[in-house]
């Protein structure tokens, strides 16, 4: 089997349906990775936004199998596997190679802080050796508000430099437009840079990145992929401005429980709104005020489940 | 069997030896608990320390497994099991019960940063009724400096107001005596807290602490044992400032490097030395500085593997 290409475009953060037990539901993911597909968006499960850390390796193991199985098509995901641990980033990684993935996603370590670069470079080579195939392709994850964690540039050369079919790109979820620009410039030709959200995707597609890997993806697909599409069209920046105003709609200081409140009340199916500890559910006055402001909006959820 | 009766006194976070292919090395951590056991020190095996959270569930399983079956007295032994993953933590904490460990060492989920109090509540409540044992005895674990995510006071309350068996202590590592007081002063008669270093150990008794559960209890137990045996006694001030003197010969970014080239150097074990990544060992020049300086003040580790 040739190795993946390499993936551009907009990818969503899948996030994770529960069940009222708190054990992850693989049928309403398939069903959320089906409609995301269906509006050309890819599938970047197992990211922050998809709880994936509240999720163990067996149980990540079990929902891809889940996925490949139902016929979603690996070549348009890249799963999450960068974990704390070095031997559980390489068990998850191996499965996701094996099961034809066309990317990972991966964290750095992220409990030990203050950590040196050589530290951050001797994991990832690490599990590179360790996964041993050509058909791996790593896109790192640089997000500092919440790993605590980065992934300077340096190390980005480092690692493209050491492992330049492996090494594919990154996501930049730093916030900081200056380090997405530095990434592009200094990445290198083939190198994938995908800005963390939407907010930046006109300006990473203006300056040669890749394409946004999003939160948001998960209920705004079709508007974002439009950007993407038609970024160098006389509309771009005024879809731009429509896709900020309704981000905004939903940023809170963490914004899984909003995208899940909005699922559960598009789709009029409450099962959505169930978060994992240490997360939880927006409160009922919240929830009810966000569905009716995207309401207002003339938004839905189109197509979904068929 | 009666459950386990509260700990006290001075634990060691153990440090987790590695052979040079970074597996973890039964062996030699089953001598270096029957040393610091030899000294009166407790085992917070899995600790921050222990590069816990560079190990995967199974790797700690399988550690904990050989300890009991080697004889190491599980009712010394406070492993940590508080994962990011509430089923992790379950799994994990579930396996301790059943090997009859004395208590769990327990980390909020460190992933997602900001989450309030009501999210880690659940968490903890959700661990405590899946594991469902009468044996369980919970010390949460206070480290901001590292998780990012700490347990408040009123966290702290609520979980022994409604789990008053199960909740028996906490180790507070935010290197804030004020906290470390208040915890004593609210934490009620029979909540265990200890200090997360000897510095506070003599402060952390004349409150009506339980102990400390130290890093540096892994390269010289003897003497804070002495202390907390001692610390009613005239020499404790001065014993109490020997020990920060020790300690300070080891004070560095992270100290688990310099911990390593301690034992290194004084069993002349040079593999203990091998961190897993993201940690790495200190540079020769600096390892030779600290074993001279600590040498030059007497300091070896006696009877050591026997």
């Amino acid at each position: 089997m040739a190795p993946p290409e390499r993936l551009s475009g907009v990818l969503a953060p899948v996030i994770t349906p529960f069940r009222r037990d708190l054990s992850a539901d693989p049928e309403r993911l398939i069903a959320h990775c089906r409609w995301l597909l269906s509006q050309d968006v890819g599938l970047a499960v197992f990211g922050t936004n998809s709880e994936a850390n509240s999720l163990s390796i067996p149980e990540k193991i079990e929902l891809l199998d889940r996925l490949v199985e139902a016929g979603i098509d690996p070549r348009r995901m890249m799963p999450g596997t960068g974990c704390c641990a070095l031997t559980d980033s390489v068990t998850l990684t191996k499965h996701a190679v094996s099961r034809g993935c066309g990317g990972v996603l991966m964290l750095p370590p992220f409990y030990y802080k203050g950590v040196r670069d050589e530290g951050l470079y001797r994991n990832y080579a690490e599990i590179i050796e360790r996964v041993g195939s050509s058909a791996l392709r790593i896109y790192l994850y640089h997000i500092p508000p919440v790993s605590q964690v980065g992934i300077s540039v340096e190390l980005v050369e480092r690692l493209t430099g050491a492992y330049p079919d492996t090494i594919a790109g990154i996501k930049d979820s730093s916030g900081d437009w200056n380090n997405t620009r530095e990434l592009i410039e200094r990445g290198g030709k083939d190198f994938r840079v995908f800005c963390g959200s939407e907010t930046f995707l006109l300006r990473t597609l203006r300056a040669g990145g890749a394409g946004c890997i999003s939160a948001t993806a998960n209920v705004n697909p079709a508007a974002i992929r439009r950007l993407f599409d038609d970024w160098q069209g006389p509309g771009a920046e005024s879809q731009q401005e429509e896709l900020d105003e309704f981000r905004g709609c939903l940023q809170m200081p963490t914004m899984i429980p909003a995208l899940k409140a909005v699922v559960a009340g598009f789709l009029d199916d409450p099962q959505w709104e169930v978060l994992r500890p240490p997360l939880v559910p927006l409160d009922e006055e919240r929830k009810s005020a966000l569905v009716r402001t995207l309401r207002e909006r003339g938004f839905s959820m189109d197509r979904y489940g068929g």
